[in-house]
């Protein structure tokens, strides 16, 4: 007959296993907090990007005015 | 002799652990959907950064030329 | 008596993890890569856009000077 260990996952496997998976899981939380909190500070780009946006536009429309005196 | 149970992972614990590895794969590869799509916007950013170096570099000429005048 | 196949995650079952294990591991190790890289790139946009607003500002009083003249 075939041993035990040669048919099922031994119990060390299994718990290695277990632990490895759980740290998996720390990483996989830790990465996603990470993520949210990095979509989040590019909202705030986005703003600052389309403020700048006008802040040129209206500096253009001054220059054609002072250009066309 | 040690109980079966005491050397193998039994297997409500095998389940469980595939169970928790499949809802761990599926969270993955929510982040890299998303990791994707925050990526994609990033090209969109960087881009329009470039674009508002570019006007404000020619009004800084525009600015030399009025302040030259 | 119930066969131990019934009872216990079989040694298939268990390797089939584990491999599954490892792959999802390199993914995220990939996908935290990725995302590390992606905020490095994060700060060089925000210094860009901290010089772009302080471009655009002094810009602005530049224009208020030629407009009071």
């Amino acid at each position: 007959a075939q041993a035990p260990e040669e048919n099922y996952g031994s119990n060390t496997q299994v718990q290695a296993m277990s632990e490895s998976l759980a740290a998996t899981q720390q990483q996989v939380q830790a990465l996603q907090d990470s993520y949210f909190e990095m979509a989040h500070a590019n909202k705030v780009f986005v703003d600052e990007i389309l403020h700048l946006q006008k802040l040129v536009k209206s500096q253009t429309q001054v220059h054609e005015q002072l250009l066309t005196y």
